[in-house]
């Protein structure tokens, strides 16, 4: 196992995962975790992670299921640092990374097969007016650069079939297209969960689970949660996903 | 000031507001204190309470505004009853109660016309499938007997003028609904608020609001509010609410 200068390989909680991380390109955030946790997870079957970054959505996911998780990213430093992670966790028979732009994962995965989408996508629309970080890779990683919603959705409702499931984690003030998108889409919407940064806090974080034609009623708001408790340290939900505790 | 038979009065919380009750009829609930507290009140100008039950709402919107005040309750013996809970406040010459269905409402108050339009309709689809209260008071107050979502909004988006404000509870369970409900009808959905009956509980009540021919952008999910705490008796923010302690 190779480790590039900037490298480091970091713990993910309990769940006894590694992971390769570079604070100069890309570090998981607690939004893969709650995604990872958000949906339920089929036994077997395929997985998709889109927008994988370095891999941790597919890492957790791949503790609870023995369905087949493929990863797409289009970085290939970061799917670098993604395959890595697989081999250091020995998972190469049951995660593939593929270093690709999520366009061409219908060349990659069949149509109409997947049991369960998961994506954590970028967050903001590529304007003119967005600040954008000059990093590259965070740029990428945050901007509507090389993808947006639409497509990313898009692909999502190619890839799963019929009855499955697609979950993402986004930004509450892009709900309403999310949820236009979604209906475009054939994604029904079904549950959503709110992570407000703590107590007396607007929301800040957005997670989502929607059926591929499945039926429109029956829409719920899971109880909400909280990243910090009110002395400003992480919540005990918060540890528990992170840390296991 | 007459009451009938089966009538009482209660008071208000801490605003010592006076509304006269039948367990018979109707009397209001938790729903109507948060909408009456939920979006800013206009100091002046024109405030329609659509669905206005017993009036509980424009009561307490009264003590905020010195807005003319007009309350739509297609049910006479509602309405009745509304009438004289403005008489015992003494708010006669802030609050119109026109016992009418709302589809009249543009004869009586002119269209563009109103700043800020408050709504608890009732919740619940008229299906054949659906149980209804055998008491056709309530039955019209929560099933969309005499009117539905869709009219509420136009009627209601009719109302205001540009820029004017929209506010309704509602039901999480039709959420997907509101929202395309409220954009077909040109009011933007802006900021939304779920009440959850206690921690770990799915929403059951929502809270939204609306600007009509506003910008589609800066949705914003506000804190969550909880019904109870985890003994049971109403959460803190409740009683404030309720009693204003």
């Amino acid at each position: 196992m190779c480790l590039k200068e900037d490298e480091r390989i970091d713990q993910l909680y309990a769940k006894d995962v590694k992971i390769i991380q570079s604070s100069n390109v890309f570090s998981f955030s607690l939004d893969a975790v709650l995604l990872a946790n958000f949906p339920n997870i089929p036994k077997k079957g395929i997985v998709v992670d889109l927008c994988a970054g370095n891999g941790a959505v597919g890492l957790f996911v791949a503790k609870k299921t023995k369905s087949r998780i493929y990863q797409i990213e289009i970085q290939e430093r970061l799917a670098d640092m993604a395959q890595r992670s697989v081999q250091l966790n020995h998972l190469e028979d049951q995660i593939d990374v593929l270093p690709i732009n999520l366009k061409d994962s219908l060349n990659k995965i069949s149509s109409d097969s997947c049991d369960l989408v998961l994506c954590n996508p970028p967050y903001f629309k590529n304007l003119p007016t967005n600040h954008k970080n000059p990093n590259p890779y965070y740029a990428t990683a945050r901007h509507e650069i090389h993808t947006n919603l639409d497509e990313v959705l898009f692909i999502s409702s190619k890839l799963l079939k019929m009855n499955g499931h697609f979950a993402m984690v986004h930004r509450p003030e892009r709900f309403l297209e999310v949820i236009d998108l979604m209906k475009k889409n054939r994604l029904a919407p079904k549950r959503v969960q709110f992570v407000y940064p703590k107590a007396g806090k607007d929301a800040n974080i957005l997670l989502i689970e929607g059926i591929k034609d499945g039926k429109t009623d029956g829409f719920k708001v899971l109880p909400p949660m909280f990243t910090y408790d009110a002395a400003g340290n992480y919540s005990l939900e918060t540890r528990r996903l992170l840390y296991g505790e």
